[in-house]
């Protein structure tokens, strides 16, 4: 941090402003809170210009879904205030006596919940990110260091300067939100690297960013993930339940990491459940004008139904896209060591009747979230109930799954004493 | 990992070794931990032989304090065992509801604790670190892959032998347990980046080999520190209080992490109390034959009281011997501001009869354990009712403060349905 870059300085006074705002209180935080989402709200021409600023930069170098990402409407911006408001509601995460106890010498001994300090978000190109991410770290008392894309500059920019103009407000210090202002990588390394600084790193975006974070970060970081996620359909599985959760798995939003990649059928039930498969996702769709699913088979269950074959490499593809991998496997426990070896950790549903299978199913599973009867689609900090989140931790340390407002706490050791010593 | 060096293929096998134990219960694991703490007792002649050719090798090339350190005795070796016991008659940290909710979709979401899985351990000379870890890691259902110090080796290999005789007695697989057979640099690096090995590690020792981890990990890896302990003696301090506090934070065990480096003393009762402190530490002790504490005095300090003068580097050195630095402050606001640059976020204690102060300096010292009246050498696994500890952690991700069997393990979300789909 010697250089003093702009990075660097505001890592400093992000640092400086973890005091500032350590007591103010969950009142106060919501009233902020309120503020940010009227003021962006009242900024919404100025945020919608920007946003066309980095639109019209933006085309031709990224590609028409990523620009469709950057975009933002009235409607959009509505939302992002509304989902600010939504976060304000939530019960505070902090100052909770999670355990207490009196020591035989008397010793008093509370854990408490309290606020990591600083969060620095690395993200890509969807401005709502600056705004849930401010939102998730101010309610959970956290000062934020947000580094969005660099096609989103302008509009992060004015959606932080409303926030900023709404923290003002109520008369919380502006430091509490930091948007860095440098896009190029040497800003993100000096994230990782910003050990004093940085309490917590959570890289949202690709594969590629998440592994420069876990290659370089020196600070904490929590890894956000891609997500491998398998339905294992038990040979006592209902068949009108697993069609209808692997269509929803795959096809409700292939884009996202809790749609399901890969389909994993017990050999006993491959010859009659593979035929209504192929009906579901691809004749019936293909039908219904719907986007039918591409299968990628196996050599078992390419001798049941057409498709493509599948290659190795297939079953470890985060297609994002109406394409499915599909295993024959001949039992339970193959379905088990076969997502052992594949999976991400991220979601991983079985289809059973049998609460036998199922319970092994859910205590091998080595995932963040471990299905029976549902769609992987469900991971999700809304559907868990937490509201919106700041990514899904498929790694273990720390948090696993939706991350909301009480994971980005930590807890201390309160210990009241009268004069003990050891 | 794809040389398969000695170290990766432990890592492997360890991997292996997960889905092997997860599900054995903690009846079966505590069957074992007895068998562990008898086949070392069992083992006591050969561990000593062991640890003779340890310490002969060690003679004249690491410090005495250190070889005595590694040295084993009968006492030592039964203490060992005793510390396996006290582990297996914890309560199991694994397979607790820690939620249950029911969504409105009928969807039952449970948050259950499980293991991390594989957890590796990084340490130095301490032979019983070796069983202690092992122990510890078992009970909360992981497998580790131990890497200690090559002064170590023999010491640990015998007890690792005898540790794995008693798994294999009780019908759990040897590689539960797993001790690296590299003692060089290259192990401890390939350990640090095993992803997809190794769910956690965690480094037991000096400030360089913490270091090396948080630079080198790719791995999640849970900082275990060093410790620049604070005692804060407000104007509103009952001095005998006070006194007995500093004393026992500072000499009772100068060598380890919690004891207290820093005094602050407020300027109001500067004059009254600093005379004390000297006759307390330095003078008494003298007369007593203990050793007295060296002081090494701020500006305002020494014109009250004979002792050495700070240099600014004192209030940064955890001395972790005889040595206290002093610094006299003008407020509680000055003391913690103080501790918020120079603390390592470890053990901080204030004395003080005023509730509002004691209360403020809670709230705002941003360490593991924050002490109101009590001594900074409580801060540690056994003193909080933990049972004994695998470190101090002393970064907010994760766990902080002493790190027993519960924060050893991780959770996993089971979300059971009907066929819901979203």
């Amino acid at each position: 941090m010697e250089n003093l870059s702009s990075t660097a300085l505001l890592c400093k006074s992000a640092k400086a402003a973890v005091n500032k705002i350590s007591a103010i209180g969950d009142k106060k935080i919501n009233a902020a809170l309120f503020e940010m989402a009227n003021a962006i709200e009242a900024s919404r021409d100025s945020i919608l210009a920007a946003n066309e600023i980095d639109i019209e930069r933006a085309q031709g170098v990224i590609s028409e879904v990523m620009i469709d990402r950057l975009r933002l409407t009235k409607e959009r911006i509505s939302s992002m205030a509304d989902g600010i408001r939504a976060i304000a509601a939530l019960p505070s995460p902090l100052g909770i006596t999670l355990e207490e106890k009196t020591r035989p010498n008397g010793l008093v001994i509370e854990k408490i919940s309290v606020p990591m300090g600083v969060i620095a978000i690395i993200y890509e190109s969807r401005p709502n990110v600056t705004s849930d991410a401010a939102a998730l770290s101010l309610k959970s008392g956290n000062v934020c260091i947000l580094r969005g894309g660099k096609e989103a500059y302008n509009s992060s920019l004015a959606i932080v300067t409303a926030m900023k103009s709404g923290l003002k407000k109520v008369g919380i210090t502006e430091d509490a939100i930091n948007l860095v202002s440098d896009t190029t990588r040497a800003s993100a390394t000096e994230l990782m690297r910003a050990s004093g600084y940085v309490d917590l790193l959570i890289p949202r975006g690709g594969a590629g960013l998440i592994r420069a974070c876990v290659e370089n970060s020196t600070v904490p970081c929590l890894e956000t993930g891609t997500g491998i996620c398998h339905v294992y359909v038990d040979k006592d599985a209902d068949i009108q339940k697993a069609l209808s959760i692997i269509e929803n798995a795959k096809t409700s939003r292939p884009s996202v990491c809790n749609a399901a990649e890969v389909c994993l059928v017990d050999k006993q039930i491959a010859e009659s459940f593979l035929p209504l498969l192929k009906e579901t996702l691809v004749d019936k769709r293909a039908a219904e004008g719907k986007t039918p699913v591409c299968l990628k088979l196996c050599e078992e269950s390419i001798k049941i139904i057409d498709g493509e074959r599948a290659c190795s490499e297939d079953f470890d593809t985060e297609f994002l896209d109406y394409i499915l991998a599909v295993k024959v496997v001949h039992s339970a426990d193959e379905a088990i060591e076969h997502i052992a070896s594949h999976s991400t950790h991220h979601s991983e549903a079985i289809i059973t009747e049998n609460k036998e299978t199922a319970k092994k199913f859910v205590s091998s599973v080595d995932s963040a979230a471990v299905y029976i009867n549902a769609s992987t689609r469900f991971t999700d900090g809304g559907e868990f109930g937490l509201g919106c989140e700041m990514g899904i931790s498929t790694q273990k340390m720390h948090a696993r799954g939706p991350l909301g407002i009480r994971e980005l706490t930590t807890y201390k050791y309160v210990i009241t004493g009268d004069g003990q010593i050891r």
